[in-house]
């Protein structure tokens, strides 16, 4: 078996873990370095009851089979070992600024080539204040994932300032390659795409649930009844490109006005996320008491698995339905 | 068999079809009205056609083989044959509200139990609008299925101010018996709540693809490989609520403070809907062109058959997964 090339992952935690799977799905040679050994036995244990497991259901990403893949993921407590000779390096350590510093100096004096991407996982820290300071910094980028990143693809790829256009070309062919889906910023921005996204929903469902229009459950009915199901195989620009019959250009021409009348009356950012005031924290126990009666803390492991249960059932559905 | 009472129909277009294959599928002897029998004869048609097609390929809603779901659809030209002892009306001619008006003035004089309920399919017409000078107001309701409303079930109850308990109750436990999934409002307000969640996320889009961060197509992806994926199964509360260890008041607190800053930075609602200056056109230009060239024109009928085999099949999915 040739290998298209190494992959040195930093950190074994639940992102981690996923990266390797998805690198080993297609070949790739990964080494997953942790600071603890038995962190990292525990990895390779992990790893092996999942591959071994989505293999029975029929949920196996790549081209290989489970018993080939798991031979391809080799741990290491040496950071060096995990680097050299590389030709991408995905850093998946906690959501810390410094943690993440620290980690990336240590990475950067061991970097022995200039075409070595550079990556972070993470989700809310923008790639300058990571890859500043970094001698190798033109090769800094942030490859996102969403989680669980081994049944949802989609990866955001976010440069820095200072990133160059062959870290930002050879990131998303790589993701394509190992079956990512890849989703390129022109720059840096505060929540890039998905947390915006989000967000901006969040703040709506929010408002709506503060002021008690709906409850939290039908809420989320809207949801997973209605507009969501749509959303797992079309985004909201194609979806409203469906919703005329001559596409996007007449919905604006028809609904443009009606879209912006109804979000005038959307209103402001909630200040309860703060959670600053009294009324703030008790405006956040009164939807999350909601949340916690439909779905109990002691619940919470296995509607987890239910969710990933879920995901891993759609991806199998969507490889068979038209792309 | 013997069946749950009579439900009048009130316009054959795609979703008053949509409707009598709904009401059908769980034993309601239909009666549809239109003002044309021509159009009429074309429903009872497609309707044929499409539960034949569900019943194949497994995806047929309720409790009756199609060819029984089939004999319970009844059209006339007569609305007071559609309305005369039906326990629930439901209306869904054209967005227009003096049509509306017309058609609704002719029902309240043809009501004849202070039990039947008046229910209208309207997306964006508040019912205090359609209904302020009917008789029989405190029984109207509207009843705002998605599209298409036979494989998303969601549909919104909103009440006018003089809407009364029994309507709202009652709407609530029929749209359950036939299979929908009812999400009640308080009050009525401006887009419900399904358009204000996808008006607050298109908001977000529009100002990235306008920035230039993102092409129309990556934007795309974030939600149908990533975000979109969860979507389909659980609403935008129990996903923030299953994303910290121990649930939403957690998250609230771990993250609410970057929530609120993000926001902040999002920035207010685009001019380009209202489509009034050369330049808010040409922003609308340079997106759906992206669009276009995505899917183009001639495609989009395709398109639109490749969303709903997606949503039938996900609808089939659905059923065998844990709820």
């Amino acid at each position: 078996m040739t290998t298209p090339g190494k992959v040195g992952l930093v950190g074994s935690g639940l992102v981690g873990k996923s990266w390797a799977m998805i690198f080993a799905s297609v070949g790739y040679e990964v080494w997953m370095y942790d600071i603890k050994q038995e962190q990292l036995d525990k990895a390779v244990s992990d790893i092996g009851l999942e591959v071994e497991k989505f293999e029975k259901e029929g949920t196996l990403r790549g081209t290989l089979p489970a018993h080939q893949q798991k031979t391809l993921i080799h741990v290491t407590t040496d950071l060096k070992e995990c680097i050299t000779g590389a030709v991408y390096i995905q850093e998946s350590v906690p959501e810390d600024l410094e943690l993440k510093k620290k980690i990336w100096t240590e990475i950067d004096g061991l970097v022995d080539s200039a075409k070595m991407i550079l990556a972070s996982s993470t989700s809310c820290i923008v790639p300058s204040l990571i890859s500043k300071d970094l001698r190798h910094r033109e090769q800094f980028i942030v490859a996102h994932p969403v989680n669980p990143p081994y049944h949802a693809p989609m990866t955001e790829l976010v440069p820095a300032p200072w990133t160059n256009e062959f870290t930002q070309t050879e990131a998303r062919t790589l993701m394509t390659r190992v079956g990512q889906v890849p989703v390129s910023l022109s720059r840096e921005l505060p929540g890039f795409v998905l947390n915006r996204m989000q967000y901006a929903l969040l703040n709506e469902c929010w408002r709506l649930l503060a002021n008690k229009v709906v409850s939290v459950d039908d809420l989320d009915v809207v949801m997973r009844d209605g507009l969501g199901l749509r959303y797992a195989f079309m985004g909201p620009m194609e979806t409203i490109h469906l919703n005329a019959p001559n596409g996007a250009a007449q919905y604006c021409q028809t609904y443009g006005n009606t879209i912006y009348k109804v979000s005038q009356d959307l209103g402001p950012v909630p200040e309860a996320w703060k959670m600053e005031t009294d009324e703030h924290k008790k405006e956040v126990e009164e939807i999350t008491k909601q949340l916690e009666t439909l779905y109990p803390p002691k619940d919470l492991d296995e509607r987890k698995l239910r969710r990933d249960t879920c995901l891993a059932a759609l991806a199998k559905l969507k490889r068979g339905l038209p792309k």
